[in-house]
């Protein structure tokens, strides 16, 4: 039987823990061998928590441990970079987190690491590995609704992050934080978007609009090939987290989603009703596991990476564009 | 272009009112010439909101009437029998409303007064004509799922009628009163049904137990092919009025019904809701006018009628059965 | 009892005939006295049909005759101008179809002889009527969603018209013929829309290329209070007629629309399918119906048109910004 | 922090093997030592996957592991009895697949061994913890539909397992094979049975027949208290596998269960669709691990059990006093 992948994980936010437990757990043929944080007391609560032999504060020294075969990057952002890199360098293979960075050239000095050191890299962009997502997309492939032709989705958190979180100089705004889920999937399903259009405003959460950002947004998309997209977020979902894609083609369309968390219909005095969907943990739960999967798994087959640099790079500059957009008022292009 | 058919409706309660008015607007063909009530000044208010040319008093004559080619019977059950029998010997054209009667010695005379009289005879099932209910026997007729092995069906009042009403003598009791529409359709999607268990109770209301009756009931069916059926019936559907039936092929299964009036939903913090269907008239307003328009197209055309005083006999004998098991313990056959 | 309001109408398309026929047989209040079409043998047919008394080649001689009260103006957009002018002179309360006119300026003209004449005017726009749509209305009045901030609103048929009616010089673009119902609905919701942006292309249908004109298009909307929308069209819904309308509010979201005809769930090995909405007749019939009761009790009662022609113009100008944004390949301000 | 409860698992059946993964990587708490299966390479491949210590040919063996805390019995039935009262005797904390046994007498010499040995013992009733199906259970508590007055539930198989499962002797026939999850949610909704009536047949599958069985069944349930209920039983379930229940209350019904698996909708020409719930392991998976780590965290913490000897054996009464009735015609008597 071929050995199990050795995983180091770095960042022990709430995501980069949960990872942590399914590869621990829930990922057959990766074994988890050691966390690291910043914080060296949640490195080491981790590591209690998950059995994994070592836990690190200092990120380099996960890296260069030669009993890591593979190197999950699950920093804030702004790090991506640096830990890409350094992994890169040491010659491991990486899973890095959504979005690959906030910083094009970042990105492109990320993908010549990655190429120089002939080291396998995935990008995560969960929503691919969700099952009606990947149900669809294998729809669309078999030719179910013919040529697709226009792409539509929507994302709506229940409650907006912390503010401090959301200053654009953190976040890279709602385009960017958000957005950058829903762009990926505009690509994933029909190509390369050329030019954005934007709108915006802060109209549920004045604070949001202090620190610069907007917590209602919607953008339409032109393609390369002509055909058209639209994106809408939100901040002020209420209801639940409601993540939906419609995607029209020549021959029929398609929807993906739900709003229902517990399959209970509660029938009173003049009223049907069930719950929402509370957040991304739950709706997303098995997208999650199944990218680490496929990443696992990819390694060890020597299989290609389905989502590389370059789409992280794609993405960001779809969502740049909307972004600037947002501010000029001018559809702008985006930049190969 | 063929004459109109002349309508008399005799019975001016809430249905046949609205009958009288279908018959003035939603059905070609028709014209109304008269209608009835014992109380005259109801007759009097109907004919002149429909510009009916004449109002009675005493149906005897509006069934004599020279003027009037076709009588709807829309009275009390108890006087079905003598309005068709009188309408038979005066030559017209007959609907009657639902059920044909309580006693089925009198209906096996209405069965021979309109065969004597050679005249025209529908009896009226509106669920046959709801256009989901139409729809799906039309797919059972293709083959959609096969042969039909399981009949169950669902009929829930929101909340019950008066309890003077309810009294078995009047009503029938709730398998009577109720469930004729369920027993109609077991007939008309899966044939004969042979023999009958029930079980019920004065469950949410006791006052419903004072009187003889029970507000919940429960009847397992077994058809003279060995299939087997089910009818569950509700006074206390408390939410809507919900008419849901299913019917389980070698092939396949249809579901027949819904459960929401309006098309919004209503997403607020953690739930998403509906309103639900009010009662008979909002779900089945559909289904009045297309069973009118049936009888009188049917008459015009010399067409036979799609259900006959058997049809009101069968699910009536199974009605009964259902109601003496209730009383028995017992399966109960159904007589033929 | 009042008298009955008697109408005249004046064009006798598909809907012309349509609306005559409600008339003479949905519309209490309402009598048909008169129709026109320029094609004599089509006004002749459509009397002998309904009953109509009048039926006139010439609409000008139907828009003075003393017997009629009201003018329904039915005919080519093209015409609803001179025809409304006539019968305001001739002092008739008006019910216009939607578009008011494709003509900013006519569409002036119209309001100033309304105007003058001090004569009754009710501009239709049926989706406002639609059960789903008034109850979505009401719960906002009622603080339901608390204050909206965001519209949705998608259109799709089925399939596309005569490739000769899309002609822009005729049919106005997509923006203006599909699009002007969810721009009314844009504003009805929200207020004065200042700004849009549209993509669009002849992406389904080259032929709807060739004459000028896009199959699929969206538009972003920017209002005068900051909030923002988003309208989806396309002509090639394929798998049925699809309106649907979402409006996100601090307080929560209303999603509005359906895409089922029959309530029929038809299950088979692993697939559970039903049918979809053929087109605007089955989805708005009740819509169509209450908008011309609305419009008769409004006159017979001396109410206030809940439509008039500044909310044709407005959103025939968020149309026609709409439509210039396409080609501009900008944001287009809305012309007050 | 408190010692891993140490898990044997006796029988390697298709669940018994995936307990042993769950009790791997998904149940904190639990450690798995030991698997038996009386085919000894059975054992050992699960054994080897797992990374259980201990692999067994004979039960006996693992029952006395003095490493084994807990025994997870999941056999084929009949030899439920067997290992449960051996494991009592080992002192073991006893978890028991359902059905309990199909021989009421053995079930009570279990109750007894436990008894007498002082041993933990819960029963598996997965449904019990699926979360849809706690959920409802919690809104009755909480009072949401008032008293709950009517039981109903559906259970359908997409296709019938092999005939020679279904012979009566081995599976116990349809009402106790498929009806015990229906009846156990019977009770622990509403409370005692008191005698039941059934219909079925071998419609779908006549050798099913053949062998004494049926392939669908209708029950109806009379409670101690008066209350009604009613159970519905499917071979044929062909579109998927669907498991449905509903409560009526005075104050309003629960609907539970669903029958969509990917949250994708096919809309093509004039047909919306989606797919079904393949089998128990998709509907079912999360109510599984739910319920072992109830087990698992109710050992470790002392807790009561919430399903007993008495539940199983109770369930099971119902479920034999339904397949008399199949046979005698009668309403039977569900003895305590």
């Amino acid at each position: 039987m071929k050995k199990a992948l050795s995983i180091g994980v770095v960042g022990l936010g709430r995501l980069g823990s949960q990872y942590a437990r399914y590869f621990t757990s829930r990922i057959p043929g990766a074994s988890l061998h050691a966390v690291s944080d910043v914080q060296a007391g949640v490195a080491k609560a981790v590591a209690a928590e998950t059995g994994a032999p070592k836990a690190y504060a200092d990120y380099h020294d996960l890296v260069v441990d030669p009993l890591v075969d593979a190197v999950v990057v699950m920093t804030p952002t702004k790090l991506h970079g640096e830990v890409v890199i350094a992994a890169a360098k040491a010659g491991k293979a990486i899973f890095c987190e959504k979005p690959l960075t906030l910083d094009i050239r970042e990105g492109r000095a990320m993908e010549a690491a990655v190429a120089k050191n002939k080291v396998f890299f995935q990008l995560g962009f969960m929503r691919r590995f969700d099952r009606a997502y990947a149900a669809a997309k294998r729809q669309i492939e078999d030719g179910v609704i013919g040529e697709p032709l226009v792409f539509k989705s929507t994302s709506k958190d229940q409650f907006p992050p912390p503010v401090e979180y959301l200053r654009p100089s953190n976040s890279g705004g709602l385009f960017i934080d958000m957005g950058i889920h829903d762009f990926d999937l505009a690509r994933w399903y029909m190509g390369e978007v050329s030019s954005v259009f934007s709108v915006g405003g802060a109209l549920a959460y004045p604070e949001i609009g202090k620190v610069g950002d907007v917590d209602n947004g919607l953008s339409t998309l032109t393609y390369a090939s002509g055909k058209i997209g639209m994106i809408s977020l939100s901040r002020s979902g209420i209801y639940g987290y409601g993540i939906q894609t419609e995607i029209v083609g020549t021959k029929g369309t398609l929807q993906i989603g739900y709003d229902r968390e517990t399959a209970v219909l509660v029938m009173t005095k003049g009223v049907i009703s069930h719950d929402t969907v509370p957040g991304f943990y739950e709706r997303f739960e098995q997208a999650y596991i199944s990218q680490l999967q496929d990443f696992v798994d990819n390694v060890r087959h020597d299989r290609k990476p389905p989502i590389v640099c370059q789409d992280g790079i794609a993405a960001q500059q779809i969502a740049i564009a909307a972004t600037k957009s947002l501010h000029s008022g001018r559809a702008e292009a985006v930049k190969a």
